[in-house]
C-alpha cells in the first residue's frame, strides 16, 4: 500500500519495518502437556500462551439450548511488561483493560464457530501474556483460533462431533497512524508515540468480525481509517496462512 | 441513504422509525442543585443523568505536568432495565460491561479537550442510567458532553480559565444491521434482533474519535460498515445541533 | 406543638419554614416504563426514585413456607450530595450507613405487609437517591411504600392475589431539636446543625414501626423526645395524604 | 413497673424472670495483657470481651482540630452463637448488622467523651462475642465504657492528659414487649419471641443517647414505648452501678 | 537434652525457664454453651478459644465417599497482640499467615482420625486467639484435639457412630535455637529474638504428623535440628498428659 | 540411599525413576526481554518462569534501615494443571496454598541474601507456572535463586553494589515415601499416591533453610524422615551444579 504514495519525506518506523510489514510470526502448537488444544503465539517479542480447554457442560443460562459456549480469559504476567505490574490476583480484581480484552476474544472467537453443531459443551480459551511487546490482543485472538482448532478436532478425534465446527477462521491485527502514514502490527515503543490505535479482527474469508479504533489524541477521518483497514486485510491474510502452516492445513 | 436502495422487499424497524431516523432526542441542563454541570439525556426510553464535578487537583501520575484530566464513570440502576440486574455495589463489583463503557466515556471526552489549557484540575463525569431502552453508551456520550461544557464554563466564570478548553464538540451513535439494511439508533428490541452492533463517537468537525463494530452472530463486509458510518455522520449531526440548543450556544 | 411555648427569642429554622413545616412535597407515580411500580418522591429537593420488582420466588430460607417477602435496596448517586461521594460498586463495598438504611426501609414495608395473602413472592424495592438534601432514608419509606402499592396492585390485576395484602401504610420522617426546639424534617443544612438527629417510621393508623433517636453532640431528655414524637405524627398524617393522592385512593 | 398492673391472667417470662429483672451482670476488669483498657462483660449468657486501644494519632480528616475521636469494631466468633455463623473474615466482608452495631457503639460512648479534653489522640474500642445470648450490642456498649474508662486512665497516668475526659457515663439495655407487656434485658429466647425490639443507651445522669425501637411483626403505640423506656431507665441505673463497682469507683 | 551438654556460659532464656521447660499449661473444657466441643487452653499467656461444631453434611467433593471431613478456621482478635492488628474481617481478607495456619490445624486433626468411621459428617474446629504471647498455632492444635473429641464423644453420645473415631492423639510445640542452644516453647519475646522457628506436630504414640523449622536469619545444621525434635517429644509428651487429664481419660 | 535396603519385594516408583534420582533439570536463563533477572526452570514435566524485579526502594517499615529486601509472588496459569483451576485475579483472591508457596520462596531468598549488603532496595520475584507436574514450589525456589543471582549481577554491573550480597545458594527439593522408601523429587502422579510430602530448603553449604514435612495420611517416624533429608542433601547438591551451570559459575 505504501508503495503507491511517494514519500517525498523519508518515512522511517521506530522499527524499521515497513509500512505493511508484519513482526516475525510464529506460532507453536502442542506447548501444553495438559491442555485440549495449545498455542504459544509470538508477534515479535509479543509471546502469548493459548490454551483451549473442553467441559462437558455449559453456562447455566443456556442448559437445554442444545448449543455450545466458548469463552476467553486473559491475563499478564508481571513482569511481561518493562515495568512490572501488580498482579490481578493480589490486587484481587480484574482492570478494566482485562475485562475488555477478555469479552473481545471471546467475541472473536464465537463469530466463527457454529454454535448448534459445537453441541452442549463449552470451549475455555486462556490467553496468557508471557512477554508484551505490544499487540498482545491481536495476538491472542489469532493464537486462541489455533488452540481453539486443535480443541475440536480433539472433541471430534473422541467422536462426540463429525466435524470441526468452523463456520471461518478468524485473525487479528492492529494498525495505527505514524508520521500521518498508516502502519501495520505496532510493537510497544510505535504504540505509545502513534497518533491513533486501531485493532482488526477479521475472518479468512475477509469479513469483519470487529472493528476497534481510537483516537486519544487527535481524531482522525475515513480516508486514514480505510487506508488502516486495508493494511489489516493483508496482515490477516500472512496470519492466517501461519494459523494454518501451525495446525498443517 | 436508504432511499438509494429501492426496497422491493417492504422493509419496517421494530420501531417503526425510517432506518435514518433518531429516537426524540432531548437533552435537559441544570438537573443537578449540586454538579458544576448536568444534563438529562433521553434518546427515546433511554434515559441517562450526567453530572460533571470539578476536582482541583489531578491523578497522582499527572502531578506538575500542567495538565488536567478528564475521566468518567458509568452505572445503571438496577431496575433500569426490563428485568432487574443486580446491583454493582452489593455484588461488590464492576462488571467488564461496566467498565468498558465507561473507559469509553472518558477516552472520548478526553479527545476534544485541551488538557494543556484545562491546566491542572480533573473532572470527572458520571453517567447513571435512570432508565434503558438501548443505546446508553452513546446516549452517555452525548450528554456527558453536555455536562462537561457547563462545568468547563463554571470553572471560566470563576476566573480560573481564560477560555473553555474545547478543540471541537463530540457526540456519539449507534448503528445496526436489520434485515440486511443499516439502520440508525437502535433501541433495546432492534438491538436484540440486529446483525451487528456499532458505535460510533463523532467530533462535531466529522472527525473520528472511535468507531466499535462488533458481529457476534455473523460477520459483516466493509460496504455495509461504510453504509452505517455515513448513517452514524448524519446522526451525529443532529446530536450535535440538540446539544447546541441545550446549551443555548 | 411550638405555638404552645411563647418564643420570647426569635426563633428561626435555617429553611425558614416553622418548627413544624414539612418541605414541599411531590410523589409522582409511574415513573419507571420497566418496573412492575415506581415513585420519584420529592422532600424538597430530596429526590429518591423508588421502584419495585416482583419476583415470583422466595429466598431459600423461606420456601414453602406460604409466606413472601419484601427486601431493599438503597443507593445515591456519586454527586447526588454536594460533595461527590465516591461510587460504591467502584470502591466494592457498600458502606454501613447504605446497609443500615436499607435494612431500615426493608423493615418498614415488611411492618404493613400481610405475608401470608402477599404469597410465595418476593418484592424488591430500590430506592436510588437521585438529589440528596437531607431526609433520604424518611423520603425513601414514603416513596417505597408508593412504588410497593403500585406493584402489588399490579400482581392482584393479574390475578394473582385477591386483595392488596397491606395491613396499614406507612411513612416516615425526621425530626431534630433546633435551638433546644423541636422541628420537623430537617434538610442538610439543619441536620448538619441539628443536636438531635431522629427518624420515625408511622403507619397510617398511628401506630409506631421503627424509632431512631440519636444524638452524637449531647444527649437530650424524654420531653424534648416527645415533643419530636408529636410533630412526627402529625408529619406522616401529611405523607399519609400525600400518597394517597399520588395512588389516587 | 409491672406491679402496677394486676396481673389476672399468669404472667411468666421464658427466663423465669421478672419483667423488670436484668439477668445477673459481671464486669471483670484487666482481662487482657496487652490493652490500655478491658473488661469482660456477661448478661447472664451474653459474654463480651471489650479492649481499649490508644493511638496517638487520629483519622486524617481530623488532624489539627485539637481534638480526639473514639470508634468502635464489633465481631461474634463463629460459635458463640446456637448455630455457628460464618467467619467474616473468611467471607470478605462485615454483614450490615455487624456495620450497624459497631457504629452504634461508636455513637454511644462518643456521646459522653469531651473530645478537646482527650486531645488529638484516637482510642479504639473493639467488643468481640465471646458466647452470644441476646443483648449483645447493650453488653457491649456496658463493658466498652469501662474499657474506655481505664484506657483514658491509663492516658492520663501518663501525664498526657489532666483529668478523664468524660462528661458523664454511658450504658445500654434492651427491652421488648411480652405477652402485651414490656420486659427488660431480653435473652435469646425471649426475644425471638417477643414482638417489639427496642434498645436505649442512657447516659449515667439519665439523659439518652440513643432509642431505637423496632417492630418486625406488630407496630406498637406510644404508651407501651414509655413503659418499655421506663423499665430501661431502672436497668441502666443497675448496670451503672456495676460499671462502678468494677472501676472501683 | 540441655543437661548433656556443659553450660560454661552461663545461659539464661528470656524467660527465665530451662531450655526444656514448657510454660504452664492449662486445658478448660466446657467453655462454650452452644458448640458440640469446647477448650479453651493456655500456654503461659497464650490463650486460645478452640470449638468444634458437627455438621450431619461433607464438603460436595466428598459426597457419597462414606468418609467424612475435619477442618479448622483460625482468627485473632485485635488486640489479642501487643501492638492491634487490623480485624481480617474489615480488611475483607484473611493473611497468609492466618490461611497458613489453619490449613496446618485441618491436616494435624486429620492425620489422627478414621475417616471412614467418623462418616458423612464433617466437623468445623475454630480457634480464636484471646491473647496472643508467641505459639498460637502449637495451643490452637493441642486445644482443637480436645474440642474435636468432646465433639466425637458427643456424635457417639447421640448414637450416630459406636467408637471415638480417633487413630492417636495429636499435639504440638515449638522450638527454636537461642544462643546456640535449642529451647522448648517460645513465648513472644523468645521468638523475636531466636535464629530459628520450629514447629512440630506429634502423635501420642510419637509419630511425626508435621515438621516445620525455617530460619530466616541464619540456615542450621542437621544436629540442632534433631536437638530440637527431641525437645519437642517431651514436651508433647506433657501436652498429650493435659489434654488426656482435661478430657478425664 | 536406597542401596542398603535389600529390596526382595520389587521396587518400582510411579515415574520409573530410581528412589535417589531427579527428574531432568534445565535451567534456562535470560528468558525475558525486561525483567533483570529471569530463568524458565524445568524439573521433568514442571515448568515455571521465574523473574527478578528490582525496585530502588523499599516497604515502608524498612525505610531509614540500610537495609534491603526480598519479597515473592506465584501463580499458576489456570490451564498448566491437568484440570483447569479458575484463574485467581478472576476469583478476586489468592489460595491459602498460593499464600504458602509464596511466603515460603521468600523466606528461601533472604535466608541466603546480606540485606545490609543489598542495601535499601527490594527485589520482586516472580514465579508463574506454565505447566505443573508436582513439586511446582521447589522448582521455584531453584530457579527464583538463579533470576535473583542475575538481577543482583546486575544491580552491580550498574555500580550500585561492589559485590553480589548472597551469602551462600539455595535450592529446594521434595521427597516422600513409596511403598514404605522415601524417594526424591515426586512427580504429580507419585504426589497423589505418596504417603508423606516433604519440602526441604538447603543451602549450598548443606545447611537447612527450611523443612516441612507432613502426614496426612499416616504418621511416619524420624527414621524416614532423616532418610528423606538424606535424599535431599543429594538432590540439593544436584540442583546446586545445575545453577551454577545456568548462571556460567
Amino acid at each position: 500500500m505504501n508503495n503507491t504514495l511517494p514519500a517525498l519525506v523519508p518515512f522511517a518506523r521506530p522499527s524499521g519495518r515497513e509500512a505493511s510489514a508484519l513482526r516475525t510470526v510464529d506460532i507453536i502448537t502442542g506447548v501444553s502437556k495438559h491442555a485440549e488444544g495449545s498455542a504459544l503465539v509470538k508477534f515479535g517479542d509479543t509471546h502469548v500462551l493459548c490454551t483451549a480447554t473442553v467441559e462437558e457442560k455449559v453456562p447455566g443460562w443456556m442448559k437445554n439450548t442444545g448449543k455450545g459456549w466458548v469463552t476467553a480469559e486473559y491475563g499478564m504476567l508481571p513482569r511481561s511488561t518493562h515495568q512490572r505490574i501488580d498482579r490481578e490476583a493480589a490486587k484481587g480484581r480484574q482492570t478494566g483493560r482485562t475485562q475488555e480484552i477478555q469479552r473481545l476474544i471471546g467475541r472473536a472467537l464465537r463469530s466463527v464457530v457454529d454454535m448448534q453443531k459445537l453441541g452442549e459443551r463449552q470451549v475455555r480459551i486462556d490467553c496468557d501474556v508471557i512477554q508484551a511487546d505490544g499487540g498482545t490482543r491481536t495476538a491472542s485472538i489469532t493464537g486462541a483460533y489455533v488452540a481453539l482448532y486443535q480443541a475440536l478436532d480433539h472433541v471430534k478425534a473422541l467422536g462426540l462431533i463429525t466435524e470441526i465446527p468452523f463456520k471461518d477462521s478468524v485473525a487479528a491485527i492492529s494498525c495505527g497512524i505514524w508520521q500521518g502514514r498508516p502502519v501495520l502490527d505496532l510493537d510497544y515503543a510505535e504504540d505509545s508515540e502513534a497518533d491513533t490505535d486501531a485493532n482488526f479482527v477479521l475472518t479468512g474469508a475477509g469479513k469483519i468480525v470487529e472493528l476497534q479504533s481510537t483516537a486519544e489524541r487527535d481524531p482522525f477521518d475515513e480516508e486514514l481509517f480505510l487506508s488502516m483497514l486495508a493494511l489489516a486485510r493483508q496482515g490477516c491474510k500472512e496470519l492466517e496462512a501461519a494459523q494454518r502452516k501451525a495446525l498443517g492445513l
